[in-house]
């Protein structure tokens, strides 16, 4: 069995090394020839929209992406016999903020109050009409707090049209949160929905630092959510993982955005559930039964952003484990990830407290101090 | 950090799926260039005693290997600066069954009765001694059973002369054991010893088939066998994962061999325990602090031999992850296992029930049937 993956960064390289055990043979492509992970399979350096690539992955079983800015036209050229999964519908949905959010309008998630813009005057006008403070956003293409502006005074509207003007944009209502909380959750070929835990996320400059989970909740908001995001899977007929984001201000949840794929809020899972989120997007892509979500403990992850980090003081700290991306420090890029599994919560702090020290990153280390 | 594997079977492919993570570079020898491990890591198809082993291998920061027969010319060779662990000194050992007797007995293991058999006179004698049923072995590059006879009646002892001498040859005392069970146990390079709860051991036709943990076993005969592990790994300065074999008749334990690497009965920690064999042996050769090797639950493990096993019925038992290593079948042939997990014991059975009826392969059935 072959598996087609587009993109070797580090989600691809997760999904390569979650595929060997279950005998599936994974087919990596990435325009870049340095990318994560070429140490853990073979990736093929080729452009996204090049002939080859239809060819190279034409006796695949299945195909996915580890990205959700991979071109659409791509997705369509390669779905014959509908061998793409998540499909290219949902896929063009959720890479337009725009269309995502009338998605999630669509499916009875709420939303932040948003409006399209594409000139001054349109802003000028949204900013009328939702008020300050609000985000200035591409509507495509943005990643990690990348292509966003806060809005905080009139000031700043026009410096932010400056910034990103000139491409399709839209301006977000700023919501007031209590806490990120994200739903990961996957989908099978057969149609069968299995949620992980909810986890509990921490960002600082729009970049993910902490998760923890499974995070508290009342039952009834919770099986909320799960009744929104299994909607969402239902009604666009979706195989593989998902996560979404929600702002949540006590019971209120606000749908933030979609991920159609593995998802970092989800990497706590490669040691803190039964099957991770990466081994159950193979086995859904590829047409095979899901394993077990059930958390094993009290999980956490942490993220390695910017700096290269040593593994021995953080090997030093009971139930963590490091995963190290191979790639090249650079401000504000992800390196690695680590997870951390406990008996319970205070055990789990305790150690989330040493990892942070270990790591030594302002920013996470800040994350962390939020939550006291 | 570069970490020479030397064998590319499918224990030295779980060892480079533990080493990506933890940023550490497999650099993999076998001889047969398609293994295992290919899939996973650049394999350098060389064979043991060519000069381009120590070339390839020269920029290595450690280097361990997968299986207990690789020459111990090569492992003086490459072992500049103690960098091959487990090293040179217990490997030789543990190569031949007569050394390996007397390392056990000299640490205060008890060891079956046996004699050195190099000719029939002295098979002859050694039956006299030891009486039968006894198991006459040669005392090089034995494993799965290979290279033994048993002997039960006095005409299975010129046969067995005749099929297996010409060899150094032993003979063992048969043991009528309860059970089989073994300890897996790691030692780092700064010397600390940790131990994987106790696993039970079912073989049929001296193969493997069955697995579980964490085993019962009152506390002070696991103490008591964990001291001799303990005073094994400290004696011969050893670094990496071990396994030590025994019988079992109650509360007697009766070393039955040693293996210097990880083992096929540490499988199970790959799905059962926070830490892997796989993960502490890369950390533990690669001078790094060892993981945690608490179990997650009741854990076991199936070996998957000979044929040819379809993942998707096995993929539907929850708490289950196969890996298939990716071999072409043959008789006998280790082609892969499952690992089990459930939260109590009576939760594994049933699994472990239904994985091996999904298995189907009689040997195996019959070994889960002895244990009913």
């Amino acid at each position: 069995m072959k598996l087609g993956i587009l993109g070797g960064g580090q989600l691809g390289r997760m999904l390569a090394l979650a595929a060997h055990p279950l005998g599936i043979e994974p087919v990596i492509v990435d325009p870049k020839p340095e990318c994560s992970a070429r140490a853990v399979a073979p990736v093929h350096c080729l452009d996204w929209l090049d002939d080859g690539v239809p060819e190279l992955l034409a006796d695949c079983d299945a195909i996915t992406y580890e990205f959700e800015n991979v071109p659409v036209e791509l997705v369509h050229r390669l779905d014959e016999g509908d061998r793409v999964r998540p499909g290219a519908e949902v896929l063009a949905e959720t890479q337009d903020r725009l269309r995502e959010k009338a998605l999630l309008s669509r499916l009875g998630f709420p939303v932040p109050r948003h409006a399209r813009v594409d000139t001054e005057a349109e802003l000028q006008a949204a900013v009328q009409d939702i008020g300050l403070p609000a985000v200035l956003k591409t509507r495509r293409m943005g990643y990690d707090g990348r292509g966003q502006r806060m809005l905080r005074a009139p000031a700043d509207v026009t410096r932010a049209w400056v910034e990103l003007g000139g491409v399709p944009l839209i301006l977000e209502q700023c919501i007031a949160f209590d806490r990120e909380v994200s739903i990961v959750a996957v989908r099978s070929l057969a149609g069968e929905v299995r949620f992980w835990p909810l986890t509990q996320n921490r960002h600082v400059d729009g970049i993910l630092r902490i998760s923890r989970a499974p995070a508290d909740c009342h039952a009834h908001v919770l099986e909320r959510g799960q009744a929104w995001v299994r909607r969402l899977l239902e009604d666009t007929g979706y195989v593989g993982v998902v996560a979404v984001e929600f702002f949540a201000c006590g019971d209120e949840w606000i749908a933030n955005e979609i991920a159609c794929r593995v998802h970092n809020s989800g990497h706590w899972t490669d040691m803190g559930a039964v099957t991770s989120q990466f081994e159950n997007h193979v086995r859904a892509v590829s047409g095979l039964p899901l394993g077990s979500t059930r958390a094993l403990g009290a999980a956490a992850m942490v993220n390695l952003i910017g700096a290269p980090t040593r593994a021995e003081p953080l090997l030093e700290i009971p139930g963590v484990r490091p995963h190290f991306y191979g790639k090249s420090p650079a401000p504000g890029r992800k390196l690695g990830h680590v997870s951390l599994l406990a008996n319970e919560g205070v055990e789990l702090e305790q150690r989330l407290r040493d990892v942070v020290d270990r790591v030594g990153d302002p920013a996470t280390t800040g994350a962390l101090q939020a939550d006291d």
